[in-house]
């Protein structure tokens, strides 16, 4: 028997309508391309996100068509952000720090009919522009008086051109709630970029877990300031729960240095914020240097990558801001879990209360978790036993775009394979302790390549330690310690291997020690796993005679 | 274009099994029918619900099949609220203090299967369940120890002897979100009471929207008592929005008393708490007159009616305890609007703050709100104009159960017309000033009755007031003033309408007055204003002839 309750779709056009409605006099403030401060309101933008409809319906975009995105946190960003989905059409938000080739590869993927790119990324766009046939414009994010020329694109459009004459009355339309709203790509260290296809009804329901009071908690009273770029996984969805909340929002643009960011923090009176933790440092490094402080900011969201301790330390001691780590993924739209206090640890000490918060969290209402070993059994939740980690819920990916065979969705039905390996306890609180991909598998069992890494840095002689998962013919496979020795130091393998004495189990002690002099990482600096694991693919250990 | 996101339904039964999983060690403590506090954990009730699912499929209760409860707020009708929509069929709240008739209509017009009471409730049971042809069990919510004897309805069924000896492994259903969850009719003052069928989607989403920052505001550490009853509607959402974020819940039992409730609140550290006006005039009468105090709780949500300036102010500025008005009806499940500052709001003072917190608030986002004129006109944003109050969202009822015609359905397509006449301002904020039915129509244009009534009583002769339309040839209706004139007093017509002088357009003047000794009430004290309609039904004003 059905309910009686009113058939209302969970449409991203409602986020705007609310807002212009009931938050049509507050703020949103952008730090623009061209450089000067932009400050407009929720019912400036909701006009001009109807011009850009109209604008877009008179170029010929229909519903499901692609419209990419190569372009900075702005207020023309956020504009194309409601009126392409709006419209039914599919915003393709472009990572503009992809290589060339990949991006070529993803315009051409997703058959991107129409590219908006800000004015300083028309050089990348000019890069793959040429080789993307299905393109039919380039929309370039600035007004007549800033409008380059492009010798390699033809008849660039001008955003301000574009939707200027074009009217402000447009009456949204009403459809199917799983209708597509977004696309966004994620690289893996090998194969093409994979598409996640984002629905309406997926970015609405997020956008409802992540304000509640233990995620994001983000209210009217709120200013609002996503760093993460609107290029990664909507900014963590954050312009679309600022949109639903009716806060102030903050668009720092393409600026990221300390001076710049601190600018935008104290001037606008910002409140919460979320970045990956290279932002943070370079802000805490302008503070201390120039003295300043935060006098607004209440609460910091870190994802993308750890943070550290003495990070999270100096904001809440010397700044008072309380810093949480979130974890997701693109496949998440992203968000998976916050790491929010609960009662029970009220009584907990300083030291405790940032012990808890080094781990990614616990998961929000709608993210289901478990961890499961290699044959997919479920592991228990101890805090202790670690397994991969599968996740499913309403705003979780089902597939690829337009990819047939995906291992990460076909481990469990109806689950999602992360790829991480990690443990979770009995409130759920989850701590990532490997990748699928670096985990040693060793007679059915599973060693944390990331564990025995921490504790040989830990050796005063060790600069740098990488741990692999080598064949061996009884085992599997077995932990090779790679080295890089500190200057000087002749260290060697027996007393490698005795610094691990009593800080593992034995049948976790590596079966070899190779000392290397350097070890290879990825542009961003993590070590580069699929190398090492090339490199030393046929490597004999001693075990294996 | 679909969006390639898992299509996981938001179904009821996901919010405990989210709480038993991540908030397993978290209490709920029940004062109990029986006398004692009850506690137990998210993961005690998780089992004792799967039993109870257990139970009622042995019953033979099957997808769709109505199950009402007559009962307070204890652990056990938490649990019914859980295993009962968690299978698949529909929980149906029954308030008790509906007339035996009323009732009787109720329990058949839904055609309850099984029916759940609480002890202290069973002789209102008695009163129908007779009557009640497809009424197949009275499930008594007790133990044994306590089971009662009924000579009118036979073979009464023990609740724990129901669940006793049935699994607590259930694996909940998968269904359509749309199925209905629960039912809860709403009486007004003319006809049979009507059924509100509410669908899991729409109490799963009422919960995200609920537990809001701007709204209940609803944390993991927070400890949530609802004091509101469970047969009211749902107890405003409250046990599924606490289920959705982890808090402890304190159930109040039946006990309504100051000391009972005080006892509670600092017993259990209750942070957060809803109800209506009355029970706060007992908590507050009690509290003065034994000088208590309130030492954890933060914020109080008043629904039902109007809560006295005087009642607020004593909570925020003797108590440290925020009271917000919230503003809903059954057929909204229940929330509409709550009073939540916006941040432009910071620098209001005291009394400014205050003025504000009297309106009825702001609307959610999921709720759409718009006010109109007779002809279905929608009247400006203004914070002076008032209309009809019309809303649309997806958690609101677009019909009755099993009742063909409903005017306030089919007012307007897609939307549902509230019968409350108010004003809203450009930011949302909802002031109510009439009822439809009370409002005064004369010439097409509206006269509240209630703003006259209260000029009326600020005359220092005046006792109480009431103002309703009556007939007139010309203007279709005109005010007519009912006085109950204060001991002693000979206040006559022309001075109590010069009164008005200065005070209102002249076109509002009422055409007559009438000097009464005494007005109707309901049995909650508020003027019976049908009845009045009926006496004055032809009476013929001075400016008729």
């Amino acid at each position: 028997m059905r309910g009686l309750i009113m058939d209302v779709p969970l449409l991203i056009s409602s986020l705007i309508e609310h807002a212009a409605r009931n938050h049509g006099d507050t703020e949103i403030v952008s730090r623009t391309v061209e450089g000067p401060i932009h400050r407009y309101t929720y019912t400036d933008a909701h006009r001009r996100v109807k011009q850009l409809a109209n604008a877009l319906t008179a170029l010929g975009v229909k519903s499901g068509d692609r419209v990419g995105t190569l372009a900075w946190n702005t207020y023309r960003h956020y504009e194309i952000y409601f009126a392409v989905p709006g419209m039914g059409a599919v915003c393709h938000t472009i990572n503009p720090r992809l290589f060339p080739d990949q991006l070529e590869y993803i315009v051409n993927h997703a058959s991107d009919r129409f590219l908006f790119v800000d004015l300083n990324l028309l050089p990348i766009a000019e890069k793959f522009a040429p080789a993307a046939p299905k393109l039919e414009g380039v929309v370039v994010m600035t007004d007549r008086a800033h409008m380059p020329k492009s010798d390699v694109i033809g008849n660039l459009i001008c955003y301000e051109d574009l939707i200027d004459g074009h009217s402000d009355i447009y009456e949204w339309p009403v459809f199917d709630e799983h209708n597509a709203s977004s696309l966004c790509y994620t690289s893996g260290t090998t194969g093409n970029p994979k598409g996640v296809l984002f629905s309406h009804r997926a970015n609405v329901i997020h956008s409802f877990a992540a304000s509640m009071p233990d995620a994001m908690n983000i209210s009217a009273r709120d200013v609002v300031m996503p760093i993460v770029p609107m290029f990664h996984v909507n900014a963590w969805g954050i312009p679309y729960v600022t949109t639903m909340t009716g806060a102030k929002q903050v668009l720092p643009g393409p600026k990221m240095d300390g001076a710049s960011i601190h600018e935008l923090l104290e001037g606008e009176g910002v409140t919460f914020t979320a970045a990956v933790p290279t932002i943070w440092l370079l802000l805490l490094a302008f503070m201390r240097e120039q003295k300043k402080g935060l006098s607004t900011l209440k609460s910091v969201i870190i994802g993308g990558s750890a943070c550290p301790r003495s990070m999270m330390e100096a904001f809440g001691e010397e700044y008072g801001a309380t810093v949480r780590h979130a974890w997701g993924m693109t496949e998440m739209s992203p968000l998976g879990t916050i790491n929010t206090p609960l009662g029970k640890h009220a009584g907990l000490s300083k030291k405790e209360m940032y012990d808890l918060a080094e781990g990614q969290g616990r998961p929000l209402y709608g993210v289901e978790m478990k961890i499961v070993d290699d044959a997919g059994k479920e592991l228990p939740r101890d805090g202790k036993a670690f397994g991969e980690l599968l996740v499913r819920g309403p705003w979780v990916s089902s597939a690829y775009f337009e990819v047939d065979h995906s291992p990460a969705h076909e481990r469990e039905p109806g689950w999602f394979a992360t790829g991480d390996v990690c443990t979770l306890d009995q409130n759920g609180f989850m701590r990532i302790t490997d990748r699928s991909k670096d985990v040693i598998k060793s007679g059915g069992e599973w060693i944390s390549s990331i564990d025995l890494e921490n504790i040989a840095v830990g050796h005063p002689e060790v600069a740098e330690a990488a741990v692999i998962g080598v064949h061996h013919p009884k085992w599997d496979e077995r932990p090779l310690l790679l080295i890089v020795r500190r200057p000087g130091s002749s260290l060697r393998k027996d007393e490698m291997l005795r610094f691990y004495d009593g800080k593992i189990a034995s049948w976790w002690l590596p079966d070899d020690v190779v000392f290397v002099d350097e070890l290879p990482h990825t542009a961003t600096g993590k070590l580069l796993k699929t190398k090492l694991r090339d490199d030393f693919h046929d490597y004999v250990l001693p075990t294996a005679g």
